[in-house]
């Protein structure tokens, strides 16, 4: 499976590799990120965005900071430093956080090591995480497949795919894995504003697949819901918090509330890693507040009068009463059963 | 008061003259419109929008119409057909059909008539339903200012405003009358894709009233309201049925929901002539699908990728259950109350 992002090993190292998505789904190109400083900007203005996928990107940026500490007198804290650094890139999800950790576990068991092992320590836990990924997003769509009725419509928001993790998807490797087994199967896929993910990047995977997709504006799930043209939503997940409170792409709260409205089951697909287990409520989940532009600007045009204030929130919560159920690598979890993944 | 759409009469009875809302809010043009084939794609093209305004629109089209049937050999028939023609424009808003019904109304008291003299007294009609819409805004204006709160923050979706109709607006009449007692209201302004009536007229519009108004995408109305930063909600309508149900812009159904979870008051405010006394429940009314291109294109660039399907609903309708109040020019009514103004 091609990887939405990669550590490529070289002589000296390497670099990581990866699809800018800013430019699809019209340019499909690679680009190569070769310090910490690119790699947190490629996270900050999202050519590399989805949760699972800024955690690699996060496990990068910590190697392509080990490289450039190889010569300072603080070789380890050093390291750490640009770690804090690429995990203030961005605030809402947790997986950047998870990643970055998991890489300073390597570090710290490994610390009286050569320094160059140690770089390549790090190397070997980036692309392990970056399999792991990979197999985990097959579990999750192997378990979502069973909530898919035969010839469902799926109603999706912002993009949870193969572009927002290494590869399959969380959300829509629940629709892939689920299109293995019934080519019935068909997507609505929310445009998502401001960034337009369920626009640029969900159409553009899915349709590639084969799979029947119909785009809409983010306003008009309802009105399909009410046709009875949508069987269930699921979506992806940012940061899930302990009662199963859940921060997802702005407007994926407003989409819970009219499946509940009308009765359609609402799932979350996302691995273990997206769950806090510092936090009891999705209250205390921080949501980033983004660049004006984002909203105001389209194509490179405006699209609102001069002078009107705007508040662009990049995520919300969906409480945990309004989500039928989680979809893990480690099977289907009622939201106020997700903590049970962590007293086992 | 400056009119959105107004009849200029001159020695050859004259043209109807409209703002050009397909330029808003970045250029301020206004347009003559002098055939009935000019009025039926101004219409169709959304140069003038907004139930109200093509109300009048209608109204100047079978003015056109009868201009053009001067020399033909059934004046009155060619008439009514151009005027059905119009009407075809588009479906939802009952506003179109009513101005028309009151045109042919004045054709069939008067069609033993001189032909110019009927021509004048069509003309004079439409002037007196302009005026009218005026008067009907400002009393819906003021019953609605009764149900604002001092210093609410009001949400409101698409444009509902004096663009919408001749001059002060329905929702935004609401917004504007509230603002005349106190200055410390503040209007959220949904987006409203694919056309962008919130983000290019609703917010042109307000700033230029010095309302302080913050454009937000439609699908962020619930998180502001979870967090308690929206007081009410107050929209318009194209079609309201006589138990209240209310076609409204696309997506007004999904901020209804969301209102409902969280306790928000919703309104309507809409003329009587919205009501369409024929139908019983909201089950009834056409929604007009429109170009897919409006939800692919914006600011001439594709926003998504080739093949995927589109279905683009331009209305969604809202059961009574949602709505808190139906505010008109006779003032108030519960949705379920409605059907009184045309019993009493």
């Amino acid at each position: 499976m091609e990887k939405t992002i990669e550590w490529i090993k070289t002589n000296n190292f390497g670099y990581s590799k990866m699809i800018d998505q800013t430019l699809l789904p019209y340019i499909y190109k690679k680009i190569s990120i070769n310090s910490s400083k690119d790699m947190y900007s490629a996270i900050k203005t999202m050519i590399v965005r989805g949760a699972p996928a800024i955690g690699i990107a996060g496990a990068h940026g910590v190697v392509l900071g080990a490289i450039e500490s190889l010569n300072c007198d603080n070789f380890v804290d050093n390291i750490k430093q640009i770690a804090q650094y690429i995990n203030s890139s961005r605030p809402t999800a947790v997986n950047l956080n998870w990643a970055i950790t998991e890489q300073l576990k390597v570090l710290e068991k490994n610390k009286n090591e050569d320094r160059r092992k140690i770089i390549e320590l790090l190397i070997d836990n980036a692309i392990r995480l970056e399999n792991e990924d990979i197999e985990i997003n097959k579990k999750i769509g192997e378990f979502g497949s069973s909530i898919i009725p035969k010839g469902a419509a799926i109603l999706t928001h912002c993009n949870a795919g193969a572009l927002a993790t290494v590869g399959w998807g969380t959300a829509l490797g629940v629709v892939r894995s689920a299109y293995e087994k019934d080519k019935t199967i068909k997507v609505f896929a929310d445009e998502t504003r401001p960034r337009g993910q369920g626009a640029r990047l969900t159409t553009y995977e899915l349709t590639k697949d084969g799979i029947d997709t119909t785009l809409i504006t983010d306003a008009m799930g309802a009105y399909f819901m009410r046709k009875k043209m949508i069987d269930v939503v699921v979506v992806g997940a940012d940061r899930i918090a302990l009662n199963g409170d859940t921060a997802n792409k702005i407007g994926t709260y407003m989409v819970a509330i009219a499946a509940k409205y009308h009765n359609i089951p609402f799932y979350v697909a996302a691995p273990k890693s997206t769950i806090d287990s510092s936090i009891k409520t999705g209250n205390e989940i921080v949501i980033e507040l983004r660049d004006e532009k984002e909203v105001s600007v389209i194509n490179d045009k405006p699209i609102c009068a001069n002078g009107v204030n705007i508040i662009n929130p990049s995520f919300d919560m969906t409480p945990s009463a309004l989500i039928t159920g989680i979809i893990t690598e480690y099977g289907i979890f009622k939201p106020d059963e997700i903590h049970k993944l962590f007293t086992k």
